[in-house]
């Protein structure tokens, strides 16, 4: 394009070191001048001027080693939040314990093809999942049986199952809009799978990577209660080498699988959520609380999922100091440890709040990757949804305005539980999530800058309303 | 995220092969047994599950030289693309000659600074503003002067730009929400910069990149009519090696820069537009119109700007065969020629429907990425829009509801210049759009594969209902 595209009428507020532009909209007429819109100029202009996140998000993801719960990448990561929250002269930073499952995948997976006529010595990319036991020392070798859906596994049953690696090869469903949507649909073999396959006599385990990508990398995650349980390794296998595999089954009847995992479980170790927070100026006692989950898987950097959602709230909280918007209720940042595999910070947080019988009026949770936002997701009362729906056209000109039911997240979900604490997740652009979620591809260069940053933006801006108006 | 975020209640239409999901919104009732919605399921489902543009583009910039006007590489894009119509089996398909412009940057451009106690001597990473004239033969030497913008260069007059080289330092304005926004404030300096520097007596020009990114690539891209026919060499510098030599300005309080261009302008040189139609059944005579240009700088791939736009385009037709929707009125998909440095392509293609006295309904251009569609830009009669603007809930549970004013592009402005027809650009999402365009990073490897095949269907469902209902 060489052209101007939207040759659209500028109005701009100059409000400090920052300016507001509004485009025309059909549906809305934007008040300009008043001050909420104002604080959002305010806030979204500190944010892509003079935003921090991408480069406290670069630190982490290139300075730190991985961060998986109980891994030293989780103790310095912890360290490292918790000094960028000081650097931000809040009112409290602290560290809150919990005790977290450790884990380590070991060496790197190997895996091949080891029978077929044509393949040969094929490799094939797995990845463990988390929590799964390794493989008989030196690997194991046996023949794969490709499952379609649960239904197969039952209608084959032991007798076609005992002394097999059963192989889950069920795919995203392209035709979903949402990739969450895709992903929520698919994950169940992962999930369950392996405890199923282990009740068949199997003895190993692969999931067709949870990706609508054809690609290289396979995707890892947690496994449900009775999977983690279970005595048969359990491996991610990337979607191409899943495609590959289905077509030899096709061609040869017969494959033979080598897979050597080298995992160890360990004791609980202990971890922290880590926190920052600024007082209420009148309703100290009224938290609004909101963040990200602080470990990550190990093969990648978790850039997206979740370094994203905890270098945008504190943001947030650099954001509210930034503009001078002093809010009358406590808003704090949550740093939580261990959503990826066992919510124990999450638990832990809920839990003294409940004990201390803290009065939290909502939970925001980042943890759909640092894409552009779209919207946020509510799982709240009516009248409360209603209400932050009415502010949907001061996020119109900022590209924001998708209100929708559903929301929230597994670090704030045990809130709702044990308060009834409503819930609100930001909602990013779903298209290129699952490139990335739980691989090795999981970086910091696939982060964009403006993208991450307006998510920090947006999220601010709903916290002002929600401090200004209540909820 | 190891939990579904977004639990939603899933309604799922079998469509064929194709299924449509809708989420649960708080504004619009779905009427999604409409045949309205099972047209929208189709037409999405298609492009999603089976879509090729993702694939053809692969085939453009993987197999393909780059395909400035004029050059061996835009006339294999022409029969490449004059073929992919033909293999879709649609009712007519040609070419339509026009003349177009040829230049050629000819040796890659070297520069660095040369007289800097500190620097010594620095590479600097420039391009070729397109239709620059080359410095002379060995290079250029001289000093830079830095200028914030047009009105510092007029105070500072002759005296002081006289032999020297202007470097237009003016930065996209971060604080602005679309990029498009950025773009249109900035580009004056690369539009206008050079004729306005030549006037002072400068012997050169450097512009800071068109670009909110700080990175290594420099943006090339055309300039206005008395800058192409300046005497002087007019270079893009990447915004790295702008704020370096903007840096070293400051500290040396002179810098003495070299910069070699080799760029040649030729004779004017005979192309084509490429296009294709399905007839419309009822009323063959209105001529629904869309697509975007076959035409790409010279230093990239062209990926998103625009061969997004021309495979969009093909894949809108290969949808309409596929899903059997056969269209009232002829809808045609046009690859005009020469956006980037002349519009000629635009102009023939007017210019021969207005004397054959055409009736086009309405022209709809694809020219800002192959990012996640986000809604319309319309540029129309306000009862038009508004007719537009109430179709905005059925584009709802695909992602596209932003429905604005503003929109068209370069290709089918002429249309409306000369028979008033209304104008409708793809407004996908802005944030990344000037990471790529225009550099040597704008490759294949950048464009999403559902986010392309997304704006496809979003643009095909838009046809669909204005072949429909007319406009």
């Amino acid at each position: 394009m060489t052209r101007l595209l939207f040759p659209v009428s500028l109005l701009l507020l100059v409000l400090g070191s920052a300016f507001v532009h509004y485009r025309e909209r059909p549906d809305f007429v934007i008040k300009n001048t008043d001050s909420d819109s104002v604080a959002f100029a305010k806030l979204y202009g500190s944010a892509l001027v003079e935003g921090e996140a991408h480069d406290n998000l670069r630190y982490l993801c290139k300075n730190l080693p991985p961060r998986l719960s109980g891994s030293p990448g989780a103790a310095a990561a912890v360290e490292y939040t918790y000094q960028l929250l000081q650097s931000l002269n809040v009112d409290s930073v602290w560290k809150q314990p919990c005790m977290v499952p450790r884990w380590e995948r070991g060496a790197k997976e190997q895996a091949r093809i080891v029978d077929s006529k044509s393949a040969g010595n094929e490799r094939m990319r797995i990845c463990a999942l988390g929590g799964s036991v390794a493989t008989p020392e030196g690997g194991l070798i046996a023949d794969v049986i490709e499952i379609r859906d649960f239904s197969q596994l039952e209608l084959l049953g032991k007798k076609h199952i005992q002394g097999k690696i059963v192989f889950y090869n069920y795919s995203f469903k392209d035709e979903l809009y949402s990739c969450f949507d895709q992903y929520g649909d698919a994950v169940k073999y992962r999930w369950a799978g392996p405890s199923m396959a282990e009740k068949m006599g199997a003895v190993g385990v692969l999931v067709r990577s949870m990706t609508n990508a054809i690609d290289t990398f396979p995707h890892t995650g947690v496994m449900r209660q009775d999977s983690l349980a279970a005595k048969i390794p359990a491996a991610a296998i990337c979607t191409k080498d899943a495609n590959r595999l289905s077509q030899l089954l096709k061609q040869e009847g017969r494959v033979q699988f080598y897979m050597n995992m080298n995992c160890k479980k360990y004791p609980d170790a202990p971890s922290f959520n880590v926190i920052g927070e600024i007082k209420g100026s009148e309703f100290p006692e009224e938290v609004i609380v909101f963040g990200g989950h602080l470990d990550a898987w190990d093969n990648g950097e978790g850039a997206h999922d979740d370094g994203a959602g905890i270098m945008q709230a504190i943001e947030i909280l650099r954001l509210f100091k930034a503009t001078g918007i002093r809010p009358k209720r406590t808003i704090r940042a949550v740093m939580w440890m261990n959503e990826e595999n066992g919510g124990r910070g999450a638990d832990a947080y809920a839990n003294e709040a409940f004990r201390k019988n803290e009065k939290h009026i909502v939970a925001i949770e980042s943890d759909a990757g640092g894409f552009s936002p779209r919207g946020f997701g509510m799982d709240m009362a009516n009248e409360k949804k209603q209400k932050i729906q009415s502010w949907q056209k001061l996020f119109y000109p900022w590209g924001v305005y998708e209100f929708t039911r559903g929301g929230g997240g597994a670090d704030i979900a045990p809130l709702k539980k044990l308060m009834g604490t409503p819930q609100i997740g930001l909602h990013p652009d779903s298209q290129r999530y699952f490139d990335y979620h739980h691989t090795a591809n999981d970086i910091f260069e696939n982060v964009n800058k403006r993208e991450l940053h307006l998510g920090a933006a947006s999220m601010a801006a709903l916290i002002f309303m929600i401090d200004k108006y209540g909820l």
